[in-house]
């Protein structure tokens, strides 16, 4: 299966997901972990986009999920700064999932200065990161 | 907001339902009602997504639908004959519901040449009804 790029766009308006997790982890300088991560959740019927997200992309994985439900995941920095954040610049999102990416994309690039390592930059990540997947039902 | 036609596809693979209801109706000879519709729901904040595949297909209606959530939807036989199939054929779904679409587009086929009119279509539209949105956790 060949995708396209606004089909990426219109699906992943549907069904993708920009998140970033904020763990609790002891061996970081500030007792935090940054996770950013994109995913896309299928039942396992359509599986087959999963692989199809995975190959346009070239990252990433297909992973199950949840009973029937299977996930293409991207959590590499670099991935998600090189690849992912570039596409949804390139073709934007039409959803207010868009300012969801916004957040995201904001919080990759105080990644990639560093400001992750302290606790002035966790803050301002958990404060970005509370604003994001908010008012959807899904 | 302006819609592109693959955009659309990416999106009602996500979001969209082709359903085919089959209702009791004491007026009808056959005693049956079969009222097939396309929808596409979404939480209020992405309410202008609606309006805008109203704008782009031309026909259709956006109506509040359960508590939050808004529906973009085309009931019109004609509508759903010369517009909505005709687009899906072109820009082919790429999830599989594109059985269901297979299916409902049968269903149209068989009520423009008025099978649902009798018992026996009527049998066989059931058949094909029972048969879609199944194998999704949604």
């Amino acid at each position: 299966m060949k995708l396209d790029a606004l089909w990426i766009t219109g699906f992943v308006d549907g069904e993708g997901c920009f998140y970033v997790g904020i763990n609790k982890h002891i061996e970081m300088t500030t007792g935090y972990q940054v996770l950013p991560e994109f995913t896309v959740v299928q039942h396992k019927r359509d599986i087959q986009i999963l692989y199809a997200l995975k190959d346009y992309f070239g990252c990433g994985v297909v992973r199950t999920n949840h009973g029937d439900r299977w996930a293409y995941r991207v959590r590499s920095i670099f991935d998600l700064s090189e690849i992912i954040v570039p596409f949804f610049i390139k073709y934007p999102l039409k959803s207010k999932k868009f300012l969801d990416f916004e957040k995201f994309r904001k919080i990759l690039e105080m990644m990639k200065k560093g400001e992750h390592m302290g606790l002035k930059g966790i803050q301002n990540i958990k404060n970005l990161s509370t604003q994001m997947n908010r008012g959807s039902l899904r």
